[in-house]
């Protein structure tokens, strides 16, 4: 690279124009299901802010999904764990990480959490966690989560 | 099956010389893989009861493991997830189920646990939880850990 294009990198890079991940696009092809997963992931929680956490995990569960709620009994089946959801609350969260299998049926994807719910004097607060989800890929080729658990994280530092 | 060879089945299986699962082996083949990670798992257990905790996982982390643990930060690596292990605790967990993929490097098992330990004054409490596993098989053909999550549980009810 001669000094003009350094500096044009360094321009459109620094100067926030182009983000460096720009030039580091993994190929598609050993990891794109991988990253199918990890988007799947990503539109289960957009979903789950756009609506509601219930309608998300009502569009993504496994009719024979299983959760592992922190502090609870497992629950088992996707209308049990639907009927055990407060409304009101607000769940969002941030996928980190998929994987898949090379057979490609079976795979997890993990990440954080904030839920926006009420104390037990109905005063807002906000939990943190972390999660894994454990996906299964259905008959009809749509990834379902066939196993959900969380557990809590320490607030983050305060910027 | 006639009379003589009837009474001698029974004999064998009812007087306890023979236990009736004897006659209901799964065949090998579909669900094998399953007993494998599923024993692999029985056999971890085991190992933490009978060595320690912390060598158990010595010998059943991936070196690129990760631990959610509850209340914590994820800790990336086996390494600093031995450094984070109490020496004196007993953790004892029994395995509930196994998955693997039909390719068959990628598996979880999930199960219950119980953790021997003190509290901040020194006396002994039990805590009582349930866990997530995710495995991935070892190019020697060993299944690891890549993946530990637990969470905590209500105590059982007083038999």
């Amino acid at each position: 690279m001669n000094k003009t294009l350094s500096v044009l990198f360094a321009l459109l890079v620094f100067g926030g124009v182009v983000s460096p991940n720009a030039f580091a696009q993994k190929p598609a092809g050993k990891n794109s299901k991988q990253e199918a997963l990890l988007n799947t992931d990503i539109e289960f929680a957009k979903a789950s802010v756009g609506t509601s956490a219930a309608e998300a995990f009502a569009m993504y569960l496994a009719d024979d999904s299983m959760q592992l709620p922190a502090g609870g009994n497992p629950i088992v089946g996707k209308q049990a764990i639907l009927a055990g959801m407060r409304s009101g609350d607000v769940l969002s969260w941030e996928p980190k990480k998929a994987e898949v299998a090379k057979s490609g049926e079976l795979g997890w994807t993990w990440g954080t959490f904030e839920l926006h719910t009420k104390d037990a004097e109905g005063k807002p607060v906000v939990r943190y966690g972390k999660y894994v989800n454990i996906w299964r890929k259905q008959k009809d080729g749509a990834w379902k989560v066939i196993l959900d658990m969380g557990n809590a994280s320490p607030a983050p530092a305060a910027p």
